[in-house]
Parts: C-alpha cells; structure tokens; sequence
C-alpha cells in the first residue's frame, strides 16, 4: 500500500493541495490504491524523510520515500510500467516537463493573489499565521489586498491560459485523445481553486472550463466528488 | 525536392520568420533538402494553394501542399518516419502542441512590441505599409510606441520565459537529450529577434540564452550563420 501525505485543512477530509492532486490524479491513472494522510504546513518535522523532506506531498511506497511531485510522477511511471502510461514515452516525459513548469511558473503563481484570502480562511488555525507570513511576503502585500485586486488580476489569468485555452479547444487533453500526467499537473491548480473558493475564475464558454468538467469527470468524478470549502 | 515559401526581407536572403525558422530547423532535423523560395507580405496571391494560403510558410513536397508551420511539421514526421523523429512518439507530439502553443500565444506576443519597429525596418518597401498598419492594430499603438516601452516590456518577457528558463536549467534541450521539434518551435522565436534586431533580450547568465546558443549551434552551426540584418 501506497502512502500519500498530503495538506489539509482544519476540516481534515479538505485536501486542496494542487501538488497533492497531481499525484491522486496520477495515482488513479495508474489504478494505484493509497493512503491520503493529512499534514499541515506547521508539522514540517513530521514528515517521513524530516528533516530534509519538508513540503507535501510526499509518497512512501514500501521502503522507498519520495518528495516533490514531479519525482513522485517520474517514479510512479518507472516502478509501474505494466498499468497506463502518464506521459506516452520519452518525448512525452520531455516535453511534459515544460507543461508542468508552465504551471508550476505561470498558472499558480496567477492564481495565488486570487486564491490566497480564502486558503487562509479553511486552514487549521495553528498554519494561519505561517502561511500568511509566507504568501504576503511572497505576494508583497496583504492576502486582503490581493484578493481585492481580482479585477485586475482575473484578465492576467485569462491571459495567462492562452496555450491552454488553445489546446483545450482542439483535443481532448493535453495528453491527446487520453489525458496524461500533463493534464493532473494543470488541473491540481484548478483543483485548488475549486476546493478552496467559490470565486469564478472563467468565463461562460471558456473551452478551459470545459476541460476541467472533463478532468472532474475522470475515474468516475474522483475530482468532481472531492470535498471542498464552505 | 522540397519547396519551402518563406517570408524574406528586403534583402531577399534575410529569412527572419518564426514560423519559417520552425520548418528550417525540423527540415535539418529529418535531414531533408529544400529550396527555401523567398515570398514577402503582399505577395499573397502568388502562393501555392492560392487564394487559401495567405501566410508562409508554405511547404510543396512532389505533389502535395501543406500551408501552416505546426501541420508542415506533424507532416514531415508522418511522411519520413525513417529519418529522427520530430516528437518522440503518441505522448511528445499531444504535449508539443502545448509548447507551441505556448510559443504562439505568450511568447511571440511578449516579442512582438519589442521587436515590431525593427522588422519594419528591414521589410521590402512595398511590405512596411502592410505590416505597419496590421501590427499597429494588433498591438494597439504605433511601432515607434512599442519600441519606447522597452524598459516596461523587456521584465515582461522575462517573466514569460520561467518555464523555459526552469526547463533549460535541468535538461539540455525540451525534447530532453535531444532537440525536438518544441525546441524549433520556441527556438523560431528567437531567432526571428536575432535575424531583424541587435536589442539585447536577456540578462547575462541567463539559462535560456545558453539554450538559444547551443540552438545556433546545431546542425554545423546552421542558425548561427544566417543572415542577420544590419
């Protein structure tokens, strides 16, 4: 059996984590049974592999552990290469590499300011003031006053999904006609946003959205079904 | 015989288009041998496939035409299978679609103002009017407006390459150990701004102007020795 430590929130069935859903997304691709252990942000010396290993999520599968998500991916592939590919082949696992650093570098990173209010608000009380330490000092300023930017912030979002909006509106995933491990590491951010705010990030007839109904859809609405905030 | 109908500049060997620059470098790759036939903006009527192709490049191989950079590649990849492959199989060509989309639709635009003045510049006589009034309206301002926004632009765009600058960081090319045709796609991009412009887009030590290096350097150096303008 698989463990997976994963962040929650102070409802501890709330798993928001888009670095954590790329890996139940992955984990469901390859038909893989789990663990989903909660950890929060301040319990950084609990983790399996503490002192080194101190984010989320982190996979201990027998007697290896593994940290980081992209390496959690990398290794689902090596260790189960009789269950559905995640990436199609070694140009895929290139190439996917950018897609996820596209949404690692661009698509969280938009979605931050206009998400970070409302994470703050569905964490475990004791994580609140390190994540607002953390995110203001990234964001540069108060978690209030970027949500009040939304405005502003929404048309840069839009913006920033131009290439997905492009692939959205001509196949079925980015993967091509079957999702792949490029299609969970875009939806975690969305995921994250579903779990944690109500706030309408997309447009009505927005070909994205119409892809994360897809991605809530897989594995029999696995995502879909999933609890979020409020 | 390959032909291969490509944007040109007043100076006729001065083949600057990104889109153009994608076919050369994937036509090196598969190892074929083309005629690179010079066409400019208002020569529209004049390409094969005309009246429906309007835009370069345009690729006519014996006797079939294939117009649009991203369906001349997915072609030569079907149709010489036997010589290195552009995509890396089924999962590197539904992922390079997004890393040309990428290059389409964030990379190219964070380019354009900063390089529009100086393609007007270099264009044939009867092309500036034509590009000046299509870019003016596309960008929303004169090409003299644009170039003065530099200083604003120029942080743009850095900001747009963290994927790439994350990728070139970890891997020699996005094709992984070998180039792939997301690299030609991204590298078009660049080299259009070398062919027309001496205006320095990136800091020094930056991991993506390594890349574009190793880029001029492929093939016996074949982008590195094209005409630049100037």
């Amino acid at each position: 059996m698989i463990d997976l430590y994963e962040l929650a929130g102070a409802d501890p069935a709330l798993r928001f984590s888009p670095y954590c859903w790329r890996i139940r997304m992955a984990l469901a691709h390859k038909g893989l049974e789990a663990r989903f252990i909660p950890w929060r942000f301040t319990d950084k010396g609990s983790l399996p592999g503490a002192p080194h290993n101190i984010r989320v999520p982190v996979m201990v599968d027998g007697s290896r552990t593994v940290a980081d998500s992209t390496d959690i991916a990398f290794t689902l592939e090596a260790e189960y290469p009789n269950s559905p590919s995640l990436f199609g082949g070694p140009g895929g696992e290139a190439h996917a590499r950018f897609i996820i650093a596209w949404a690692d570098q661009a698509l969280i990173p938009a979605l931050l300011p206009l998400l970070a209010a409302d994470i703050c608000a569905i964490l475990a009380p004791k994580d609140r003031a390190y994540f607002r330490q953390t995110r203001e000092k990234r964001l540069g300023c108060t978690l209030e006053e970027a949500a009040g930017r939304r405005e502003v912030l929404l048309p840069g979002l839009h913006a920033t999904l131009a290439p997905l909006r492009a692939i959205a509106g001509r196949q079925p995933f980015l993967g091509g006609d079957e999702p792949s491990y490029a299609d969970y590491a875009v939806f975690g951010a969305f995921q994250w946003a579903r779990c944690v705010s109500r706030l309408a990030l997309l447009p009505p007839g927005d070909p994205v959205a119409a892809w994360v109904d897809t991605m809530l859809e897989l594995f029999d609405g696995y995502a879909g079904e999933a609890r979020v905030a409020g």
